[in-house]
């Protein structure tokens, strides 16, 4: 079977930041957005906001426009981000809060249900601090675990997947790192929580992605991920492999060596450029990894890895990566 | 004379950002603004975007709302990093969205005018660019010394301060540090354009902000400042003092010392803090390091620093800012 | 009982580094450092590296210029990163240098039973890799988690303490944040390995080190803490206070309401500064924190923590720790 | 002609760091390090530290090794970052030792002539601060204009090239950056001072090397460079290539289209490396880069770039770079 391509479908919407209040283009409808996607070459499975934006949707109407783009459905992002949850959704101070994300959650749920998606996104980017002396620490983490703990222990036919991530727009966010989020996981001890690695948020962190990879899947808990570019201090959600193809291309490596066989998605964020072609530049630069790692030499980048020896290594992998070498 | 307190206006303003699309509070007019800043204890002056936030209002009904709260302006900031200028001002690639730049700064020129404030403030954040081989980096950079020159040489009766910062919204801007701002200041050979020198994206940026006040000084280009605090990495706009107390005395150390006479100003962007209480929270840092100037043994301090003795320089400035050494 | 303090005995020491090939200072035998750590007011204990430098000393030798100076021993470094360890101990490729990398450490052991130590030290600073594709992630984090859990079998009766940081001199560490150093522990699964929590490397890794301590303490495994200061991004290992006074206080804070009770060590390179005097301006800083926990106002701090409210917060931590406010 | 290209002598030296004080491998002299050079495919010239490392050495037996490697000089590095000059060098506390700084280099001018190099290189590596409130500021960065020139107006027979680094060894160094570099320059006046752009040092310092080279050569100042990779947040030296190739060949470009016809040299630390594979990979690499420039669609380039079209521009480059698109 041939490699699967995805997208988060905010990939095809428009954007607005603390500057340009009035956004980088026109609104679009979650409906908008579905249609660029299909514009996409080999785009097969979406990953969608809830609830909808732009417009009040049925689920119906959804699916609708997902059919007549031959698209499906791999995730479902609760947005448990917005005004009601600044202070935090899984650790928001105000009981009344964290009961109201779990809420809106648990629809999502059904959502993920209806379109028999795989998984339940949670991204919680407003729980943390920003100050110091601003929080208990103790009780932070404690809610931030408490709250997945339930949701996955309420809905046990469904996963649950926790995108961590450095900061932003918390100045720190709780679920920061790949460590930490396998250390809550571990603490919850339920089998349908698992990680939805963002290439672009382990560079940020100064991880590895490659590494980050190899250890969420040494604890069974790789359940998705997806890839973009920044340039190492900032969650840029750049088009994959304009600037650290090298890295994006030993991330796929761990993962082919481990036979993951899930989708390789797109998060990125496209403020001024054109979305479709955006999309299909980097779903181009992942065509170009996918033939590299069947080319690659794995014998000998095994037997240059065994010994630590970076020059052979790395030789080994631009030659398959870039071909002209 | 006293200390001077100022606030941009956008301190009492709510936000969005990407994710918290519906705000982090209701919306607030600049008049709301206004009359919130009038609350803060000791605030004399602020900053005003134009065109003005949340409404139609004429200069008067604006001058109406300052003088109810006894504030006055000490600068207006064009919104040239709003949609029609995402892919810049200065340096948009298409010459009628620069012309229309031009006279949206030339416009906000009267509007200095008629307040009788110090400056307008330039703040090309949308001016540089994302991706590696994006632009021709040098026609861009003519662009950014071209856009601020012809406006300083149309309206010599005016100030022009520009404020640099090393990113956001761009991935880079054009006007990024200190030293790249005097270069093309000293390139454009007006004497009406000078700095305002932001402590945050100076800390920001890798610089030492005292440093880079000095050597503003040193071209006699210092024209206005304002403080806030962040973790380094990014412009959180945090409450000046709350992190880095000491590189912020030593920012106002070096302004005292050459006899720089101008408004304390902040810049914060209080998300989920109420506004007025972190204004009042920073005023009274600002206090502490007021009265830390006077009793500093500047004569002592001079020697250490003329011996490049830290711990001795530091022992003298940590006791005159926190008393209890 | 009054707090204890401590110091790296490396702080004493001069230094070389890849351009200064000459050294900081004339070479001092671990005996010379001994007697400069006698003179800083109020240090009672110091940790030791093995072997011990400048010389070669008995354990008789180095408890007589202990004695003399009034100091006894916390914990013993084992030297597993210098040049025979230059492509990991733990994780060395070779199969000879890890064995020889265990026998030193083992060598370390009977000098912390000799000394009555409270702990082994290990700073695995060269497990790790430099490049994309050098190594198979897997299997060195397996091989680093081998390497400690060994150790820790074979030696019941004595405590482990891993010191994790972000890189430096690998360009990536394996031990690299607090989440990972307990990842690692949680599965080697033995009661008598735990972190020793050096601040400055929690800071540069973009850690709160307040929240590191309280994440370390929820395991039980926080067996012993250093500090120091540095800019972020680099561990600069300067006097302890002068960048970072702030969350330096948040950091004991932690460990004051978990009743943390062990010694509050320094470990800086006063590269260019006297040793003594820079151990005493961190000491006095650390006493004036001794102070501020005395009269911090802990139920308020509470509530406002309580409720996230950062300004509040603040205030009552600043107050407590700067007296003039 | 065809491209020719150098390193830096000290490639092929071995180092310490304050960790690994016994060294990375058995010390080299200079010669060594020359027969080392000799052995790297297509090799020309070479940067030489002074005094020469590793023993007494004439000019005359420097000239013989170099000779029968078929190597010659492009610049002299005199040692001004070495124990004397902990404190800095031109801006030394010390006027004695800032003396000696100047007649060290003065020495090194000779050297410069023997060899008929191109320049004397300056890495005031050590002339910066540490702490807040070491350093008077103002007085600091005059002193750093002062010593280079003196030293240009007293040899206006040869060039300078000054190399700028944000930090290492020092916290924060004088010249920090290319724009910070190009004041100096210009305040300075000469025409025989300039810039020798580390491709590593302006990653490094969060610049745009493409950027940073054209701006040094529209001041006209763009005297030599060398490149290295890292991963942004440190100068680690790496191979070139390996982790950011396509800002490289953007760098590249920019001196392409420029008609800069100088040395593509190499300043790469290979700690745990062999040298000459370490310098043969990069250079493959460079000339990767070379044949990329010939083939690269130079006016489809240049009209995405008029139009800031970051997908179609990288289309382009990464076409011409990895061919394999």
């Amino acid at each position: 079977m041939s490699q699967r391509f995805g997208a988060g479908i905010w990939h095809f919407a428009t954007y607005v930041d603390r500057y340009a209040t009035d956004g980088y283009g026109d609104p679009r409808s979650v409906i908008d957005a579905i249609d660029l996607a299909g514009q996409v070459n080999d785009l097969s499975v979406v990953d969608l906001n809830y609830p909808f934006f732009g417009g009040e949707f049925t689920n119906d109407q959804i699916k609708e426009a997902l059919d007549r783009n031959k698209l499906s459905v791999i995730g479902i992002t609760p947005e448990m981000y917005t005004r009601e949850f600044a202070k935090g959704a899984f650790t928001n101070p105000d009981p009344g809060v964290r009961r109201r994300a779990h809420e809106l959650i648990t629809e999502a749920c059904d959502v993920v249900r209806y379109f028999g998606a795989e998984y339940v996104k949670l991204w919680p980017g407003q729980d943390g601090w920003d100050y110091p002396f601003q929080v208990d620490h103790h009780a932070l983490w404690q809610n931030s675990m408490d709250g997945v703990g339930r949701l996955a222990s309420e809905n046990p036919d469904l996963r649950f997947v926790i995108e961590y991530k450095p900061r932003e727009p918390r100045v720190h966010m709780s679920y920061s790192s790949v460590a930490r989020t396998l250390l809550a996981i571990e603490k919850i001890g339920l089998p349908n929580v698992g990680i939805l690695l963002d290439f672009g948020h382990a560079l940020y962190g100064g991880e590895s992605p490659a590494d980050s990879a190899a250890l969420a899947i040494d604890y069974g808990r790789l359940f998705g991920m997806d890839v973009n570019d920044n340039f190492r201090s900032w969650d840029d959600d750049l088009v994959a492999g304009t600037v650290h193809p090298i890295e994006l291309f030993e991330f796929f490596h761990v993962l082919h060596k481990n036979g993951w066989e899930g989708v390789w998605q797109l998060d990125q964020f496209p403020f001024r450029e054109d979305s479709v072609a955006a999309a299909n530049h980097a779903v181009d630069f992942l065509k170009t990894v996918s033939r590299a790692l069947d080319v690659l030499d794995e014998d000998a980048l095994a037997e240059a890895q065994a010994n630590h020896d970076a020059v052979t290594a790395l030789r080994i992998a631009q030659k398959a990566l870039f071909g002209s070498w």
